[in-house]
């Protein structure tokens, strides 16, 4: 059995979560708060000198780091990742547009806006992180009012990292009501079978 | 054949030129330049809307972007990617690493000194974008101390995603002095069949 370091409110841990259930994998879930610190203390960076959850631990008691390489070993050989050369790289196009144009921006706003005091000089931030975020949920906009998925027509795991900043940009001051493909698509990836919800 | 988009000067295009060559496959070269706005013309949009290089046209004309996912989809079946499904995820671990800790602050300080006039008010991020990289370069000369490359013992597309802009850190304002096992690892990169150098 695996074993996931994870904050419950975190999107990155999130898609983690939403993965073992929706694949039916049983693990065990160790609640690590990155805002009190303890991704930085030196027993969770033996486990992940990078310093961030979710860290997968591997039941022969290796780590595996990163969502989006998490995500990719448990999906392996399930329908949540296709097998087609073409169709893994059109999945891993969009889990990297996440973690390097969507995440950056609409999590790092919501985080700002969760978990810093109102006076927090990080605020400054938000205009232009809101000004690339909307970018980001343009181009998935786009790609949305063609398709019903992001790759090889069905849910796969680059729908399960994209939703899990996307449903809740509403934190990060993103309104979503601009972007009905988008909102239709999250209706679709909500009535997937054994969805649960973050947190 | 397939048709690159890239800008020479651009190490996430680099990895993709690299990769061609290492792979011997054959390929066309379109120079875009980011600096003169030319990811943002209708044109290039409709190839990419996220207005990115590299963008890597296919032979049936579709267009793959993400540097992270062409690697991924030229390396497939080659010994640049392994097989094995956790060998695979730990190639990935460092490519998402590269893109979300690594490139953020490497790249993106390079580009600030390089193509930024020596008056710009984006200086001001330096210090915090040297200083998140050094982390970063931490985290790799902690690996490299124990490993010869990045995943599966062997040099694969995570160690030509980490190269191409490592090997240019200096470029950002970094020391890599202080870093041994990560210019052991450069020179082993660099002695690997068919290298080129940027550019």
């Amino acid at each position: 059995m695996v074993t996931v370091y994870g904050m419950a409110d975190s999107g990155n841990c999130y898609k983690v979560k939403l993965a073992l259930e929706q694949l039916r994998l049983p693990y065990r879930w160790i609640e690590v708060s990155t805002t009190k610190g303890e991704t930085r203390t030196a027993e969770f960076l033996a486990r992940n000198p990078n310093g961030q959850v979710p860290t997968l631990e591997l039941a022969d008691g290796g780590f595996l780091p990163e969502s989006g390489a998490i995500l990719h070993y448990l999906a392996e050989g399930t329908p949540l990742l296709p097998a087609g050369r073409l169709e893994r790289a059109r999945v891993l196009q969009w889990m990297f547009f996440e973690q390097y144009s969507h995440e950056p921006c609409i999590a790092v706003a919501r985080a700002i806006l969760r978990y810093q005091p109102p006076d927090s000089p990080r605020r400054a931030e938000l205009p232009r992180l809101q000004e690339r975020g909307r970018k980001a949920l343009a181009v998935m906009e786009q790609h949305l009012g063609k398709e019903p998925f992001f790759a090889a027509g069905r849910y796969t795991i680059a729908d399960i990292a994209l939703y899990a900043y996307t449903h809740c940009a509403a934190d990060g001051g993103f309104d979503l009501g601009a972007f009905p493909a988008v909102n239709a698509w999250l209706a679709r990836v909500r009535a997937e079978p054994r969805h649960v919800p973050l947190g």
